[in-house]
């Protein structure tokens, strides 16, 4: 697409097929979830060869940040469903990149640490991550970037969810 | 949380369980998602009455914006897979909120339309979203809102994909 047929598409409301968006341009939520989604698109491609969805990379970075900290309170601070969690937890342990032990301080709850395997892997994965962030912020300069950043942690969780 | 007590996590990069976040906070995927999830929540349940997700509302509008298009270039448009779609408009048309029809100019292909019933719950829908978005951008001043809409479309399908 040229640029003048970009301008003229932007100016009528429509996109690349010629198909306008109705009112979806001009809604906060839509151009969120676009984003997030390209954004997702090439995190997981560059994540495929690990075997890493993004909320499990979260998950890892989280368990080994926090040591000794519960599944309740890791799924918590992730926003993640307690089930979900637990699932998530399962299959950690079939590849052997994290555990769950009795907790030192509560028996009843579950303290998770990542296995010498998960932290290679969570090695590997900061690397990838560098380089996904480094692509999706091309398309802003530092001052957007950073703009970016905090407009969203006034849109995200709230310190106190 | 006290005010102190947020200005205190945000300095350590601890969210409000005393968690450390870790890298996740400086990661722009990350917050991105975050956002989104937090957005989500809201259209979820705003639009629970009339049993809508959001691609199922973005969907009804595109249909509704360009009318006799096809099935084809529709869930191009919203970024859908195309089965995934299919699985949408079955679903509409149980629900009798769309058809599909022959298209006049292309016989192998499928136009769209949304029904009278169709139609009536997109009416419904658009009071609702004006309402969620409102909900959602309180947190932003008119200035942050729209600088936000640009960044992210930055980010998100660029016009020609």
């Amino acid at each position: 697409m040229t640029v003048a047929a970009a301008a003229r598409a932007a100016k009528s409301g429509e996109d690349a097929g010629g198909l306008s968006e109705g009112m979806l341009g001009g809604l906060l939520g839509y151009r969120l979830r676009r984003a997030q989604l390209k954004v997702f698109e090439d995190f997981l491609a560059s994540f495929a060869p690990l075997g890493l969805k993004p909320a499990q990379f979260s998950a890892l970075v989280l368990i080994a940040a926090n040591p000794g900290r519960s599944q309740r309170e890791i799924a918590a601070a992730l926003g993640i469903q307690r089930p979900n969690f637990v699932a998530m937890m399962d299959e950690f342990e079939r590849r052997a990149l994290a555990r769950r032990h009795r907790s030192q301080t509560d028996r009843r709850s579950h303290a998770l640490a990542l296995t010498e395997a998960g932290e290679a892997l969570l090695r590997q994965g900061r690397t990838i991550v560098a380089a996904h962030e480094a692509r999706i912020a091309a398309r802003l300069n530092e001052t957007e970037r950073a703009e970016l950043m905090r407009l969203l942690a006034l849109l995200g969780p709230a310190a106190a969810d």
